[in-house]
């Protein structure tokens, strides 16, 4: 399989390079940056030199690339793969986008939250690439939109207990999520500088993130009604990681040992999800560099509300692994095939 | 004024000893260490070499304290103070105590939590250190208890809510509080190596903490009604620092304008409450190093609640800089005397 | 006196406003900022709002500026100072430049590794502002040019060894020097984004860097020699802080015993050089906020050399501290006024 | 082919885990662990849940271990080896001890840095386990002693030139080493707790540490003379890595060009060393999780030196990944098998 990697002088981009590197079989035939055009990969970024066929390898403009690879991943900020992605079809290409740009099905949404879509028509096609519920559509999509890190992290959180009506809508449920820097991307923004985040913490797009919607739209889906979710994004003076903590309110009819159940049925063929034993806090470095999602489970000593404790890696589970994990299924391969990868500790 | 440091060798006291140390007026006599008595303090500790008279202080064993100082500020271990304080003041001293032991007033609930009490006798006079709220009763007090840190920064961020009857009880208050890694302790545990927690991020004591019925006890007095909230400490990877982010349904009666302006007069004579503007997130590193609490008030984007931001320095507000300003106010002096410190960022 | 502060929103500024808060006697009248001219000063940096007069000041072009206050702490990049220091001297007021612009005495060495120099004629007047060695010079100086980070911890360290003669010239002595990331300043660059420093570390400039030629002429004045010296920078993933390890081979005639005897001696008077007892190594953590700069002094188990360890705070004793320190020499005020801080740690 | 692990709970152990868990072909039938004996290997070590076959693993205390694996590999504290070794031998094993226990070929110079010997008589049979220079003899031995991670760093940066006789023994070489918190181990010190480590920096150990000798001993082998060098450890605030500065005086005979082409012969089928293109410095990160030692080569812009900048990952290559070339090279398989792995950056 020719594999081509869009926009792969950026974190995410550079993170499917590492996670291909290792994995046997497929080749990356095509590497794509604007700001790197005509420069060899390894001369760029060192620290893949002399892996996989990566030398040999010069970073190319994003721009007649139709029918050059077999599957193309996008990692470009948003907005690039909804122009690119038609032509890639048309020419037979399936295409994995990491980005935003085909993950809400509204496009009247997207437009509020982001910008007019140019590929509407695609829209109603694109698979949301989160293999624990689409696994089989993913299967045998052309499109597959990989999720956003947070809502991947938030959403498998609640997913079990949506699904089976357990959240009860009584009491509004509360994401805090905290995130590792590599989230925003790799660029040169004062607010993302060394000396503004080391030995620092705070919350950032308090009032409205982007990724709210997706995970609203994802958990109405499942629960079968209106979801409504409070969610804040906070920066972590980390690489990589998020931890979203959920509170929640279970109905009135289950138990705690009902809703762990739930968990465990649903997730008991994931190849990435791990429980934890009760009373057990996930920590994002126990999936550092992987595409596990850890899930903790508790009640809250003070009141009836549970909690739910999410660990992913941003840039692995949260957009490069997920990507070759949807590649994965795509192909015909086993979900985990070239992911089998112990996190790096410490 | 004579001062006496008790547990001067824990990371509380070592915060005393830098705030007195550029602070005018008063003089520390004492300085007590079970670990590090008979060395001095200048020797142990050679980052205070050369300052105030600390390179003359040698530890003592905490023994045989009474009389030696006016105003002794108590930072050991919890279960120390209750035994020490009653011949502290028998013999005319007052006592600010940074531990656990004088903050909650039924000793059924300290037993549960902590152990049970050795001076119980002394709950119903002690007053709880928060300035903004007990100021007056601080100024006559003769003994102290200095609030807990993750308290100070949750009722700091819901008391001007709380009081003025704004919060719904129909949603349970949720508040998630991050905090750097000094609020355990200096001491050697594997659980707070650097290669554990640097670059990684987790709940803990996530199902309960010590800290919860303190703020409990604090809100419901504020509110007036059992107030019912569900709290989860998280490590961050920063040596110092508390986040808090609180999620209030406020009463349909209100409005956000309302909230804000009830904040602006709870807040508009305290000396170390900074209301932020709105929008503007505070960071922990605003306050490092200081007394100052910052808060900042959001509207939810997606639902009606409120979200309020509310960072300090869990070593200096959270421990050594409040019971800095509660000697100040003990004796006489305006609450910011040696804490008109700027930050320092970054 | 009144003082201005130039360049007021880069570290080395903000670093100024930070010492200057809590220093008694002088005020700021002024402070500039190209990038945020118009905007209150707390409203850009709210860790300063509710500090001395900083609420009421207001960030201003850098022009215009003669005559405004007695002295101008200059803290602009590399370039400025020499063009605005002629007209604010004439109109009577003192400089203390925190840039390059006025350190090394030769134009044309400056030159070689700045630009073109647009005052030259002020070069054989201005102070090198290391109190050490200049201190009676800079307390009748005009223009007080403050020394880098870097020079100010590899001078401090081997100042007594060179005026003594102890240095052998037969072994070139090795300077390996490591810096905190805001040494850089406060400026978006990929280079020094979180993400690309964080848990990484690594040497730059490593063929040349402009601080060696400034080494070269005080070592050289003190020695009365050509002193050769091999100096590494190094990038470390802390915010503040500069660590030397300097490497030396001591004259025949001298023993490790003459050596510290020498050291001793040559800074029994300064309030801002902390030796270290032997085998102690200093930590760049104990001197973190201050104009401290500690030594250790070692020999080497394996060879004849002696290591020498210094310390000091890059923004502070590097830059700002330094710069206050001069100001009170200048003033007529003992070195420590104001700067009499202890070190936040951790 | 069977592998035991022993010390397996130590961060060497958890690396070895992680690095064998995605390397096809062996089995881990073995773990010890003394602290963790009869604990399951994924209920204390939660981040290798569901890898290999590392849920079925229980820890074994360390005893009766002869003939239960092929190959062995030590991970244990210094001591263990020399006592345990004799018996893994003598019923058959190989092993791979990543202790120091057999790094020293002179047991007297052994028990000056460590302790009496507990097997001498295999010192002369210890291969020094670095294959650049040992990967003939490493391929037929029974015994491997991997080298520490200070001497991989410093001995890989400097043998192309010591080999060749291009060191001017007329400058002593200093080595000054910078290294992650990781390698100090998997324990709880006050002086590695977080707080201690983070957002400073300091040498450790300057007069004399233990790996020095080692290093005189391998650059003495390949120079041919008695090879003079000064050494000095620094502790990073990072979880993994090393990089050393090496600086030496090159033969008056040789130029830079000359030294360049030296290095770039001796390493050219070298699997896992990368010179850097000229003026390009190598950082720690670019190595991150990974068997690659990096080489950078500089000239001094102030005098006749040059600069070697050496960068590993002190887990990997300074520990299991060489283990695990070793392992490959015994076992005649390729020695990048199973470590064919990108760096993790960020």
């Amino acid at each position: 399989m020719r594999l081509a990697v869009i926009g792969a002088s950026g974190y995410a981009g550079l993170e499917l390079l590492r996670l291909l590197a290792s994995r046997p079989g497929d080749e990356v035939v095509l590497v794509t940056s604007r700001q790197e055009a005509g420069k060899g990969l390894a001369e760029v970024f060192p620290h893949l030199a002399g892996l996989a066929n990566y030398d040999r390898l010069v970073f190319e403009e994003p721009a007649g690339l139709a029918g050059r690879a077999d599957v193309f991943l996008l990692a470009a900020q948003h907005g690039v793969a909804m122009t690119m992605t038609p032509e890639l079809l048309a020419a037979g290409g399936r295409v994995v986008d990491l980005s935003a740009d085909y993950r809400l099905t509204d496009p009247a949404l997207f437009e509020r939250y982001y910008a007019p879509h140019a590929s509407p028509e695609l829209l109603g096609e694109a698979v949301y690439g989160l293999p624990e519920i689409y696994g089989e559509k993913i299967k045998k999509a052309r499109l597959v939109a990989n999720p956003g890190c947070y809502p991947t992290s938030v959403i498998l959180g609640l997913a079990p207990a949506a699904k089976a009506g357990l959240v009860d809508p009584g009491q509004i449920v509360v994401a805090d999520s905290k995130s590792g820097v590599s989230g925003a991307g790799r660029g040169a923004l004062l607010s993302n500088s060394f000396c503004e985040v080391q030995d620092n913490f705070s919350s950032y797009k308090t009032i409205r993130h982007r990724h709210a919607p997706e995970m609203v739209q994802e958990l109405t889906r499942l629960s079968g009604r209106e979801f409504n979710i409070s969610f804040t994004p906070h920066l972590l003076p980390i690489n990589r990681g998020i931890l979203s903590t959920i509170y929640v309110k279970i109905s009135p009819s289950a138990t705690l040992v009902d809703l762990l159940e739930t968990y465990r049925v649903f997730y008991k063929d994931s190849r990435f999800v791990r429980l934890r034993p009760q009373g057990q806090s996930p920590q994002t470095a126990d999936v550092r560099g992987t595409n596990f999602c850890d899930l903790g489970i508790f009640p809250c000593g003070l009141t009836g509300l549970v909690k739910v404790v999410s660990v992913i890696d941003n840039l692995c589970r949260g957009a490069a692994g997920q990507a070759v994990a949807n590649l994965n299924l795509m192909t015909g391969r086993p979900e985990g095939h070239g992911l089998e990868l112990a996190p790096l500790r410490p």
